[in-house]
Formats: C-alpha cells, sequence, structure tokens
C-alpha cells in the first residue's frame, strides 16, 4: 500500500526532531530541551490555555500548527529567537525543509502540512496568532523558572526581550499581561536582571 | 487570575514528562525516548494515520489522548510492555497520579483530562482504540529500526510479542496487517529473532 508506506517514512524521518536541541533549558534545569518534546508541551498548553485567546479558535488547527511548527529545523536548525548573529532570514532553506519532510508524504498530506506550516510562520490567522503566543510563552516559562535563563546566559536587553516577546499579545491579552507581570517581578525580586 | 495561575502551575508540573524514559529506542539509536517525545511521536502518527482507523474518529480527541495518556507516569513511572515482573496492575498508582496532577488544573478541566485519560485506558471507544494502536505501533517500528529492539534485548517470545500488539487491528486492520507482514519480513531477512 504505497500511501501507508510514505506515511511511514514520514514517521521515521522526523523522528530526528528529537535530536534538535534548543538553547533554552527546562524548568529549574540545566538540561536543554528539545524540539519534540517543545512541540510536545506546546501542545498541551494549547490544550489548558485555549479560553485565553483574544479571537475564537479551531482548537485542532492550533494543535497541528504547534505540533509541525519545528519540523523544519531537522534542515534547517534551530532559530534561536535572540540570535543577533544571523537576520533570522532562513525563510529559503525553511522551505526547501517544508518541500523535502512533508514531501514524503502523499500529496494530499504534503500540501496540507504545507500550508498549516505556512499560516503558522505567516502569523495572520487567529490560529497562527495564538499558535505564535503559546511558542512565545513557553520558553519565558522555563527562562523566569531558571533565573532569566537564556536571558542572563546570552545578556539580553529588556527592551529586546519585550520587543521579540510581545506578539503574545496578539494571540492573548490576558497571557501578556500576565507575561509583563511575571517578568517585572521577577526584576523586583532580582531572580534576574535585563 | 486564579485559573491562569492553576493552569500555569499544570504546565510547570508537567515539564517532568520529559524526564521518565522508557524502554524503547530512537530509531536506529541507542538513544531511549522519553514519555514527551514519544507523546508528540503518537499525535504526529495520528495526524497523517488516521485514515486508517477501522471508525470513524474525532481527531481532536484522539490527540488529547495521545498527548496526556502518559502523564500519569510522572508519579506512577513507565510501564514497560514486556514487563513480567509486574502485573501491570497499577492502576491505583496511576489513577492517584491523574487526581494530583490533573488536580493542579481548575475543576472543570481537571474532570475534562481525567475523562480523556480513563476513556483512553478503558480502550473502548472509538478513539481509544485508535490512540492505543498507534501506542502500540510506534515502539514496533522503533524495534524493527533497531534490529528486534526491545524484544532481542529482553529475549521476548515471538508469541508474547504477538499478543502484547494485536490490539493494533481493534484500532485500524490496515495498521496490523502492516505491522504483521514488517515483522514476518524481518525474521526472514534475520533482521532479529523472536
Ligand atoms: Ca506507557
Amino acid at each position: 500500500m504505497e500511501r501507508l508506506r510514505k506515511q511511514i517514512e514520514f514517521i521515521h524521518e522526523i523522528d530526528k526532531l528529537k535530536y534538535i536541541q534548543r538553547k533554552t533549558k527546562l524548568f529549574r534545569s540545566n538540561r536543554h530541551e528539545n524540539d519534540a518534546e517543545h512541540s510536545w508541551h506546546l501542545a498541551m498548553m494549547v490544550m489548558v490555555l485555549t479560553e485565553h485567546s483574544n479571537a475564537p479558535i479551531d482548537i485542532l488547527k492550533v494543535l497541528k500548527m504547534v505540533l509541525l511548527h519545528d519540523i523544519v529545523e531537522i534542515d534547517a536548525g534551530d532559530t534561536f529567537l535572540y540570535d543577533t548573529s544571523k537576520s533570522h532570514d532562513n525563510w529559503n532553506e525553511e522551505f526547501a525543509a517544508a518541500e523535502r519532510i512533508f514531501g514524503l508524504l502523499p500529496n494530499d498530506q504534503e500540501e496540507e502540512c504545507i500550508a498549516v506550516w505556512k499560516e503558522f510562520e505567516a502569523g495572520e490567522s487567529n490560529e497562527a496568532k495564538f499558535a505564535k503566543a503559546i511558542d512565545r510563552l513557553q520558553p519565558v516559562l522555563q527562562n523566569l523558572s531558571n533565573g532569566g535563563g537564556t536571558w542572563t546566559e546570552f545578556s539580553v536587553k529588556f527592551e529586546t526581550v519585550i520587543k521579540k516577546i510581545n506578539g503574545i499579545q496578539k494571540g492573548s491579552n490576558t497571557l501578556w499581561d500576565y507575561t509583563e507581570e511575571m517578568i517585572d517581578q521577577g526584576l523586583r525580586n532580582g531572580d534576574f536582571k535585563l
């Protein structure tokens, strides 16, 4: 059965996401997170935080987005949010990765996955705005639990942090208010400096 | 905001799933898989294999099942399918874990998560049958890629393997036919012995 053979090949291939290491570390930990763990955590966050979305959203669509959003990093590598050495403009590389990896699937599924991934990347639909808010919020929570985490490690300035993460409010004003409050509180408590 | 505070506490707590190590190893690898990676992989498999379900299913429900099915293992530990030393009868321990961990959420969400988890464990609904089929199939694929994997490592007999995994056909005859064929082929090729 040709469809199933292709699907199984895709399932094998995406196992590699478990080897893609992120800069951020697990909660109260020195252990780096990998993209597969990260994607699972985002999916659980979507399940429990949906009520805070600014707009009504199709949860199934958002789950698909967060589950597959990082698969392109198997070829293109992890892009660190606060990396100043590259312009984050590796769209060509990521697009080629999407075509190669989702291209292992039967055509209709390849098209669906690429469409979901592009919709996430564009960040314009309500689903994409919420998915991106969750993708921003998760490392914030990790950094807050790790005395500043990657912010401290890479000497990121307050303004830069805010600029990079305030997209959270496009998806959820409630989660953004919470994020600002937690950062302010951490700074006041001296948990970390920015 | 009390609801959000509880939800964030839950999100922190389930980070621990990333430390729960399974017996099975990644594809063509010696690296053990952890429960968070495993759960992400199952969710991706659900996304691409739904068409093979014997019965029509609510994909969102199945995704929720596979995403949260192992969270109880944060307290109860991983149960190895071929472990002969314990009877797999740690239901009380797992139920206490579900109550403690999902109990961090607001009541309505706690109830929903426990209901989804119980439905998965009962294995009677079409969604649970398919979710369980995927949960059985994934380590089979890993073992096939690792020269028998945990089957070889723990000297599991052919009859035992078949008995433990033939629940796959309750969820999908197509995936079961494929599984049997792959195991037969691996045995014929001498890739592993059972
Ligand atoms: Ca398990």
